[in-house]
């Protein structure tokens, strides 16, 4: 398990199970909301019944990463969420490009939710000469073959993959040569990658699938 | 853990954890993808590299179900396959309703995934008068206030919605009234539904969060 430093900073060496990082986003929004509301100090039983998580779970996902809380006292609700947004590199803004024009990119390009978190979609590719020019929510989609060009001008960080299935490995591998480290990927299938590489899929159908199991 | 009864039916009376329900569509889809490949028998060493899981992860997943594989001689493919789709109940086909026809709702009913894997949407609805009534992808869109007619007349089991975060919670709210138990909730929201519906949600800007963590 991770240890505070004697100055104060987290020693994250050791390594943190990808499932607690995935809960840690919800973290933040939970106190992002605590926080809206007037609130300073939360308890773990608070924020288990905000995320259907029993308190000892959510005392041990946050042990990961040092000491936020006194115990007995709950969390301070600001200080918390600055630390989590910080571990989870939230303090800064990410720069990222669409591949595929279709229309699960246009809906992607056109979703409000990303640029108030900091996620800014500068750059809009397709491999179609009949979608390559077209303005679509203010930008102007380029040809993927400017794509490597275009990650290094624009810093980009983030690769989103909305292209069909039959596109998808040629694409990543694409967004993998051009440098990009990151990739949301929309498309039904579980990409080859170099391992410095981190991919995770939204796959609809993968979510029904699990939900299809409790119905009785 | 579960356990095969002396009839050979699988007891699953003890719960499995959600983690593992959630893997399940991606063995299927593995297994898919081997059977189609012409194989008929996987280890799981082979199934753990097509996931990025240990072998014993995978041991140990499928043993909440019962005895799938002879040791030392792997899993059959397209009956572990089989097995499985019976206990997602996957063996079926399962009709939904898609709640929010602006440009992501537009994207979810033409995307071409769902219906290969028996989830046929046969049903849009909005709020929007200005929507209503348009065809979309072959379906004509429904008042919203026509809802718990069309979910009973069609036998619409899962609701999808693709509302803004503003409407979310008052549509679940509407799907629930009307019997539906199972939603599948592209809001960027945690909905308060009873412990009787299960929702699942997909929301790209979590993802995204937990990748930064990694991002050096």
């Amino acid at each position: 398990m991770a240890t505070m430093n004697s100055d104060g900073s987290v020693n994250t060496e050791l390594v943190v199970p990808e499932v607690v990082i995935r809960r840690l986003p919800l973290y933040v929004r939970v106190l992002t909301q605590f926080s809206s509301q007037g609130n300073s100090v939360i308890s773990s039983e608070q924020l288990g019944l905000q995320l259907h998580m029993t308190p000892a779970q959510i005392r041990k996902d946050l042990s990961y990463f040092g000491r936020f809380g006194k115990q007995g006292r709950g969390y301070d609700v600001s200080m918390l969420e600055q630390q989590l947004r910080s571990i989870l590199r939230l303090d800064r803004a990410w720069n990222a490009a669409v591949i595929g024009m279709g229309r699960l990119g246009r809906a992607v390009v056109s979703y409000p939710g990303f640029a108030p978190e900091g996620f800014n979609i500068l750059a809009a590719f397709d491999i179609n000469n009949d979608i390559v020019g077209q303005n679509i929510s203010g930008l102007r989609v380029q040809s993927i073959s400017q794509l490597a060009t275009a990650v290094k001008k624009l810093d980009i960080k983030i690769g989103i993959v909305s292209v069909p299935i039959d596109h998808a490995q040629e694409v990543i591998d694409a967004l993998v040569e051009s440098g990009i480290k990151s990739i949301l990927n929309y498309a039904p299938l579980s990409p080859k990658v170099p391992d410095s590489v981190n991919v995770n899929s939204i796959d609809p159908v993968l979510s029904l699938q699990s939900m299809t199991y409790y119905m009785k």
